[in-house]
Parts: C-alpha cells; sequence; structure tokens
C-alpha cells in the first residue's frame, strides 16, 4: 500500500459553507481534450458602440434611450426574471406541487460608459464607483419592505452566456432567500451558534498561516482558492473582518476591495492572455430585517476555463447527478494564479 | 392586485429530490437573445471512423487495441477520475481541510460498434442489450467490497463536453455515496419514513391523475417533466412499480425501459430535428450492503437547449450563486415534447 498523496491520488474535500463533498482527481490533469473548443475574440472594441445597447445615448431594444451617462449606470433591466406585482395568492399545501408566487426586481449596471473596458482595465477609483453603486443599491433594494435578498453578480464573457461584451453586472432582488444563500446562510450560523465566531473569520486566518492558497492580501481583503473550489481558477475575496454586508465598508474598504477586484481579474486576464471569463458575485447577509451577526461577506469568482483560453470544464454527466468534480488542485491553481503578474499584459506589452 | 397565474407570473417551486426551490420566470420566454450560439454539425458519419479510439478494432490513446466488437463493449477509461489503489491514510480532523482519499473505478459503455448512430436510431432490441450491461455492471461493480455507489450516465453532444459522438455512456462506481445522491436519498427516506411508500411512487400516481407533464407512459414507466424541472427540456423517467436498483428488473422491465429511452430521446431529436444533447443518468440504490426500500429507479434528462438547436440555457450567474432559474415552464415544454412524433424525423422524411 502507499501513502496518499494528495497531489497524485483522487480524493474528496469538504465545503463547509455548502455542507458538500467534491471530488478531486489530480492524476487526470492531463488527458488529451478532442472536444467542444470555444472561440476566443481578441479584436479591440470601440469606446462606443452604436449597436450596443447599453452605450451612453443609445436605444434600447424596449424602445427607452440611455441617457448619456458617464461612469456607473443603472436601469431596470427590460426583460427581467421577477416582476414587482404583489399578486393574489391562495396558498395550497402538497408534497409535491409546492410553488409560491416570487416578486422582485432586476437591475443592469453599467460599470462604465466605455464600450471596450472590462474591471481588470478600469482605474482602481473608477473600480471603486462601481462598489459604492452596488454599496448604495444593496441599501435601497435591501430597504424596500418586500425585498429579502439582493444579489449582485457579473456574467463576463460569451462562454458564460453574457450576450454583450460592454462592461456590466446585474442585481436581481428578491422576496426570498435564494437556496445557494439559504445553505450557506445555514453552515454559517450552525458555525456561529458552535464557536461565536465568524466561520470565514476562522478559515482566512488558517489560510493566512498557511499561505499556500492565497494568491493576494491587502489591509482589508484576502483572495484565495478555497480548499474546496470546483471550477479549475475558481477564487474567493473575503473581507478580514467580519463584515455581515456592503452598508458596513468604510470609504478606505470599498477602495480596497476595488483595487482587489482589479487584482483578480488582471491576473485572470494575465493566465491565458485574453479577457477571461467568469461569473462573479456577492454573497452578504439577507435583508429581511433579521439580525445576521453570522453572515461575513465575500465574492466568488466561477470562471469555466481549464487548461487553455479554447478548453473549458465541462460540469455535465458526473457533476451533474452526482457531485461536482475538479482535475488541476486548487493548490496548484493558487500557485498559478499567486506567480502571475498584477500589471495587465495589454500594459506590459505596451 | 391582480390574481396570482402560474403561466405568466414569476414563482418558485420546490424540489422535494432535493429539498430546494427554483425560480420560473415564465413572462420572460420571449427575450431577444443575442449570445453564443452553438454550432450544430448535420453531417453523416460513417458507420466506422478509422480516427475513432471507441471503434472496432481501433487503437486508443494508451496504446490498447479495442477488439472487433458488435453490439455493446465496456472497458476501463484509460484518464479515469477514479483509482482502484488502496492507499494508506491517517484521518486528520479539522473544521476547514477535510479530505479524505476515494477509491474507484471508471468504465466507458460503447453502445454500439457503429459510430454513426445515437440511442433514438437504434433498435429497441439494442437499446436492451444497453440495459442489459448496466444492470450487469451495476452488479458486478456493486459487489465489490469498496463500491458502494455506481453512476451510470451519458454525455451526449459536444455542447455536454461530449469528445467522441461514437454512441457511448459512463460509469464511475466509488466508495462514496456522492453529493447529490446523498441529498436525494435523504430525502426519499424521510417521505419513505413518514409515509411507509416511496416518493417517487406517490409522485407518479399522482403526474399520472393529472396528465399535464407525463410525455409517455407504457407498462412499466412513465416518462415526465417533472413540476420542479430546472432545464428547459428536462425530464425523468421513472418506474412504476418501487424497484430500488437495476438488479430487480425483470426482462420484460428492461426491455421496457429501453422503449422509453428510446422514445424520449427521440422526442428530442424532432424537438429542434437534430441529435439532440443532453446528460443522461441512473439514480438507483447505492450498493452500500444496506438495506434501501425508500430508494426508487429513476433517470434524468438534462438537455442544455432552449429555443433552438443554436441556443442553450446558461446555468450561470445567479443561478451558480443564488438558484436554478428556468423561462418556459415545466407544462409548456411538457406539451411540446407531448405532441412530438416517436417516429425520429429522419425517418419520417424518407
Ligand atoms: O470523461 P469525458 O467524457 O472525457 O469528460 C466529460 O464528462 C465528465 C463526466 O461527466 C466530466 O467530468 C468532464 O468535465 C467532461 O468533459
Ligand atoms: O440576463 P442575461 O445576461 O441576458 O442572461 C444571463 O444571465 C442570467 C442570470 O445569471 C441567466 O439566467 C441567463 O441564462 C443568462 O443567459
Amino acid at each position: 500500500k502507499s501513502s496518499f498523496n494528495q497531489k497524485s491520488h483522487p480524493h474528496r474535500r469538504y465545503n463547509p459553507l455548502l455542507d458538500e463533498w467534491i471530488l478531486v482527481s489530480p492524476q487526470r490533469a492531463n488527458r488529451p481534450w478532442q472536444g467542444q473548443t470555444e472561440k476566443t475574440l481578441q479584436e479591440q472594441l470601440p469606446a462606443h458602440d452604436p449597436n450596443c445597447y447599453l452605450c451612453s445615448g443609445n436605444v434600447r431594444v424596449n424602445g427607452e434611450r440611455n441617457p448619456d451617462y458617464k461612469g456607473v449606470y443603472v436601469f431596470d433591466n427590460d426583460f427581467g426574471s421577477l416582476m414587482k406585482d404583489d399578486v393574489e395568492f391562495s396558498e395550497e399545501t402538497s408534497d409535491f406541487f409546492l410553488l409560491k408566487p416570487e416578486r422582485g426586481i432586476n437591475r443592469v449596471i453599467c460599470f462604465s460608459e466605455n464600450h471596450s473596458l472590462t474591471l481588470p482595465e478600469m482605474e482602481v477609483g473608477d473600480i471603486k464607483k462601481v462598489v459604492d453603486v452596488w454599496q448604495k443599491q444593496y441599501e435601497e433594494l435591501g430597504n424596500l419592505d418586500y425585498i429579502n435578498h439582493v444579489q449582485i453578480f457579473e456574467n463576463k464573457g460569451q462562454v458564460m452566456g453574457c450576450s454583450n461584451p460592454h462592461p456590466h453586472g446585474q442585481i436581481w432582488a428578491q422576496s426570498s432567500i435564494p437556496s445557494i444563500v439559504s445553505k450557506a446562510q445555514e453552515n454559517l450560523k450552525k458555525y456561529f451558534d458552535k464557536n461565536g465566531t465568524s466561520l470565514l473569520e476562522d478559515y482566512v486566518k488558517k489560510e493566512l498561516e498557511i499561505n499556500e492558497r492565497i494568491i493576494l492580501e491587502n489591509e482589508d481583503f484576502v483572495a484565495l482558492v478555497p480548499f474546496w473550489a470546483v471550477w479549475p481558477y475558481e477564487t474567493m475575496i473575503v473581507s478580514k473582518r467580519k463584515i455581515e454586508d456592503l452598508i458596513e465598508f468604510s470609504e478606505e474598504e470599498k477602495h480596497s476591495l476595488a483595487s482587489m477586484i482589479k487584482d483578480v481579474t488582471t491576473k485572470y486576464d494575465n493566465l491565458f492572455e485574453i479577457s477571461f471569463p467568469y461569473s462573479a458575485g456577492i454573497h452578504q447577509s439577507p435583508t429581511d430585517g433579521k439580525l445576521h451577526p453570522d453572515w461575513h461577506f465575500h465574492m466568488h469568482f466561477y470562471p469555466p476555463l481549464l487548461r487553455s483560453a479554447e478548453v473549458k470544464k465541462f460540469m455535465v454527466g458526473y457533476e451533474m447527478l452526482a457531485e461536482a468534480q475538479r482535475d488541476i488542485t486548487p493548490e496548484q491553481s493558487a500557485a498559478i494564479l499567486k506567480s502571475l503578474s498584477v500589471t495587465h499584459y495589454k500594459i506590459q506589452s505596451k
């Protein structure tokens, strides 16, 4: 019997945020790939595109015209997944056909009037303005009596279902706490009730000691590849102090977060020297008016690419039916991301 | 206040198998799509492809040569995610760094020697031979003392990460019960302990009464769009009687299942008149030697396409961070699938 080596033997790891195991197969990283490859677009986009419905002054599909905005611009999504209407509903009870109306608001946040930019290419000061708007939106929407959760996120890149390269994110604010958030909350709460401390605060302290999965650190935040990461280059930005939600952020912390986002996304772009696709989003306290001492602000980055700009990790078959699975280990990914420059390759090569 | 209408108002539905809610947005089905589109290949493939590593008599990447098989052929995956080796491991306890070695076996099942076929284009008798092999493999692998779960599945189509069009599926057999299966088991067990009956048996009875989401029915099986389906054209094949696993299948039942698989996948191909991509797989009792009176055999089909052969549903951003979301309702999908012929379009047009 040889002894177990986590760099070469299949194993499972536990995700304490979701109370779930994932399968890690380090020995599989080198299998040949003959499957689907992704298109990569390297064209230089114009600063203003007359056909883009997110650009300043352009008309959207529903006939409305965007103002001549500069900087960040927020509007209600023309094709939202939620509606504000309060509807009459008589609850039925049934084991199999449980259904509840859901109210909410979908918004789009343009990060900049400049069509050609992405977060890593924006100035920290301009990213901070995005964080300012996230903070304001979280507060404004969260204060509505029928909004109990505000999900802020960004889908970047065609491969992530993003239909427009104009730098933008979304907010889906709704009455219910969504399934995944509610699960994370349960586990944060369980830990807090047991230990009287924040799960993520304690976790980050340990990770800083070990220093094997940390890719960036500043005054207020840490960026790391979680021990239980599923996506090949998944990362998480966590606040060092236990901040429950965006409202608690100081000006300095907003600047710190902006700077961390710029550096993480720059490393991403530098990995394969392309505009790196991902879905990213913030997990923070619900806005249900209850106390949430157990919540701890963090931001997830879920990027799909595996070994090159063209080859992504497919979460299919086994992953859909049984369990998330990854090939390259989180420690290998962290080492690679750590080694990459925080100067964007487009600037380096100038 | 208007009264709630599930055909036009956003709502959440409850999935009792996973104890999870999903978001349904019927009003969103008509939004314009300007994002990524999928390539569709309509070429006629040869019955034998000299470059295919799954075809009879060809050499695989690792140098081994396939026998001159006819019909179903099974072999160990050359690039498995699991390894058979038993390794020495001293358990460490930690809140954040829980890790366990995982043993297992990955196999590939070629459904036919004919490179150009897919399940809907195979004869029922030949699909039955695939079911026979699933049964044998489940039994053989499940009898190994270190195998406690046998996941049988198929990834079909490039968009589902399938790198080879040769008709084939996979088996991942392992020591642990994977996260998703273990969650389904928990909920099946909870229901069984409470009611003394099978959750899925009772559910199917109700669905047959309502007859709104049933798309096919034969002597032994029902195919339906679950009330809580996530993927636009997701379906589930469920045995009418409570069968815990494949071993319990009679010859007739294996034939019935084969026929059901042929009909479901034919309807899928007929939907957009292409070879319809999906991930499909079987959920059944674990092979951990314990009694599982709560288990009820079913097969999930998770197809990614949304409105056409080119436009898929992206499970990104909100879905990765918060909750699964769908546009078209399960009832609309069921009506469409029900209306489609069980004669394959390629034959119809002959
Ligand atoms: O084993 P394959 O077919 O090469 O690989 C495919 O299916 C596996 C099981 O669903 C996934 O882990 C892979 O990401 C996918 O590309
Ligand atoms: O709203 P968008 O950007 O058009 O749509 C995209 O993001 C949404 C939220 O993650 C998803 O539900 C859609 O499937 C995806 O295409």
